[in-house]
């Protein structure tokens, strides 16, 4: 099995049984190697071992004391979907609500939501949908318009909590549980370390406790948990999980971290809780105990704009601020039917706008759409500073792109987006070739 | 101009003089790029901003406040010598003392003798010569003999702070300025914080004021000052260095480090600048003003062997601890004449020993020491591990080697012995083959 990180990172598993039985049962075949332990076991002590981590450290930081209902933000992606799975079933008898934030990024939202429902039909979860761009008329694709074009991650990351909140609220969560796993905290403590963000460092910690009263409790029941291993659980386990990666994935100097953290894992397995260790036994604690450091916002006010609580110092709240930017929008366009781009053409001069096919070469050259350019599909791939080059000579042209299903030239017009260019897809593209 | 660093990596500095004119100056021919600041200067302008950081670097910390005589410990590498070398041309007034500890290690400590010897003629700075084996009858070579011998690095790291204060003393040294630049000290406070050792960060400072009272101020005139800086300025400034290394140089965790941090600085030229000041605005402030903190050790006493000052808590100091190994040892010997050699193999049944070629197999196979094996030499550079296997069936045996000149075979004699092998180098070996 094969998995696509965002950032363009790839997992993989392949199953060799090894010709011993497993180390720690004795009984089956041994079948996987548990990467941070080094030992070889069988499916059912792999599971147990993963599950049994998942326990204690539930337990360890009374992560579920007196929940009522504990909510799961899920995306589709293996980590929520492995911790949503795994949680129902450790915890049979616990209220579990799984949600999933439809945030109307093309080719990409509606599939998730799809493997999402599966995931939850299959363990028996109810599941709530919330659609942003049913619900609020945007999606996070149009900040490819406003000066957030090369930071969607982040614009993304303010709405999503945003969301999380307030729907906890609504559907009256006290707990809500999130697929951050070892990996994640201790990456993103080194970049916040390297960055000088020392109260930043203290607020990762497994458990959040409500800011204000009604808030849920945010817990990381994967907090000790290696990445790979809910990858391999995810494997081992079958759990429906979504292959497509989102089109604004990003390489993060935290993703960078990771792979820093990965070589010195090489030659210290351990390495990932060790330091781990120097940031909640040493660093945490030196901060929370030292006279001149203050954690929590010592206010909290209601936006103007949105109602909601924010600890932000402006009136308005730092959602209801990014996305007043989408509302001054004219045109959030991105993409054009095969229809209203040919209505295009015929009011523009042919020297305004250029048209590119996405599709194998031989396909082109059976039949293109009259007059269009073929570039190589593996152009996506490229690196920003390549495509800003080889665009270069249509900086002041309107470019429209097409390929089979519309996906990757989709993609490609987001990324030519962040750079300036006005690009934009062409959908249905089989209407555009045989109409 | 190459130079092979501790450890096995390298410099190189190749001059292609750029096709325009210095971008300071705007007068000489651009000669170099400065790396950390990306900026292609003339060889003055080089000089003036390497030696304007030095001098602005000892003005910030007082360094040099009211001192009457600077000592300098010259290990004959690029560091010490460049700071000596740029210390007497800064400040040509002020009353310096080379110092240069000769640790008895074969094959390295006297040609780095000539070579600190020849610096200091040259620049007209007085030298004082301490022999380890001549005042104490011992070298580090000797202590590949005890427990230690893996850990030669640290023995011999202790020994020489030992002489560093004692040497300060004797010669009336009030400031003692060594060659540790940013490198280093970021690397290796990067290495203490994985380790979550916090109070070692704190000793890294740039001052080390006086422990108690006729005790020298340590101070780091490159502290801010980037290693590659001053491979280039011993390079331009034909300063000369030691280009052998010593054989005992090891990659210990803070030399990975330094790579990690060199992969973050492609990215970020001013990386190391921005991590020191995590350092020291931020981790180093927090621990020094926190109430539970203490750094200086509380307590000093005399060791009673040696009379020195200690901050041990046992009644010998470190130092004489570690001698006294060596001084229980029956037999020091690592090398034999060839004369010693024949001596033992005519008293010693043929399967008790081996006896290995290290030269270029032509070489040998014109004519070897009878009986000798050839052996590439390139297995010096084999890991530990490597060698482990390769002599394993040797083990019971007494290994010997030669070589052209005796350094190589000296090399993996050492190496062996540091895997516990029973391994003597044949010193003179120009005797052994035609005698």
């Amino acid at each position: 099995m094969k998995y696509y990180k965002c950032g363009g990172e790839t997992f993989e598993l392949t199953l060799n049984p090894f010709p011993f039985k497993c180390k720690r049962c004795k009984g089956n075949e041994a079948l996987i190697e548990i990467p941070s332990q080094g030992i070889k076991v069988c499916l059912t002590c792999f599971n147990q071992i993963f599950e049994n981590r998942l326990k204690n450290t539930i337990k360890r930081y009374r992560m579920f004391r007196n929940a009522k209902k504990v909510g799961v933000f899920v995306s589709g992606g293996k980590d929520s979907s492995a911790l949503l799975f795994s949680l129902k079933k450790v915890f049979p008898d616990l209220t579990f609500q799984a949600i999933y934030l439809n945030l109307g990024i093309r080719y990409y939202s509606d599939l998730a939501e799809e493997t999402v429902r599966k995931l939850c039909q299959e363990i028996e979860v109810p599941l709530y949908v919330y659609s942003l761009p049913k619900e609020e008329g945007f999606c996070i694709d149009h900040f490819v318009h406003t000066m957030f074009k090369n930071k969607i991650c982040s614009v993304c990351g303010v709405i999503k909590r945003y969301l999380f909140t307030k729907i906890a609220k609504n559907l009256s969560i006290d707990v809500m549980a999130t697929g951050h796993h070892l990996d994640d905290t201790v990456s993103t403590m080194l970049t916040l370390f390297f960055q000088g963000d020392f109260e930043g460092i203290v607020r990762l910690g497994p458990v959040l406790p409500p800011l204000y009263p009604g808030q849920a409790t945010k817990v990381k029941p994967f907090y000790h948990t290696p990445e790979k291993e809910i990858f391999y659980y995810t494997a081992l386990n079958k759990i429906p999980v979504e292959t497509c990666t989102c089109p604004h994935g990003e390489i993060t100097p935290s993703k960078k971290n990771k792979k820093i953290i990965e070589e010195w894992e090489k030659e210290n397995k351990q390495f990932k809780y060790q330091l781990l260790s120097v940031f909640l036994k040493k660093l945490i604690p030196l901060l929370k105990t030292h006279p001149d450091y203050k954690f929590s916002p010592s206010e909290f006010k209601s936006c103007v704009k949105c109602g909601e609580i924010t600890s932000s110092s402006d009136e308005i709240c730092s959602r209801c601020k990014r996305v007043s930017l989408i509302e001054k929008l004219e045109d959030k366009k991105l993409e054009l039917t095969p229809e209203k781009f040919k209505e295009f053409i015929e009011n523009h001069p042919k020297d305004d706008w250029m048209v590119f096919d996405l599709r194998e070469k031989e396909d082109f050259e059976k039949g293109g759409f009259d007059g269009a350019l073929w570039i190589n599909p593996e152009i996506v791939q490229a690196s920003y500073r390549k495509l800003s080059k080889l665009f270069k000579p249509y900086r002041n042209k309107t470019l429209f792109f097409y390929c089979y299903t519309g996906r990757l030239s989709y993609l490609l017009t987001l990324k030519l987006r962040k750079l300036g260019f006005k690009a934009f897809n062409i959908s249905s593209p089989e209407r555009l070739l045989t109409g």
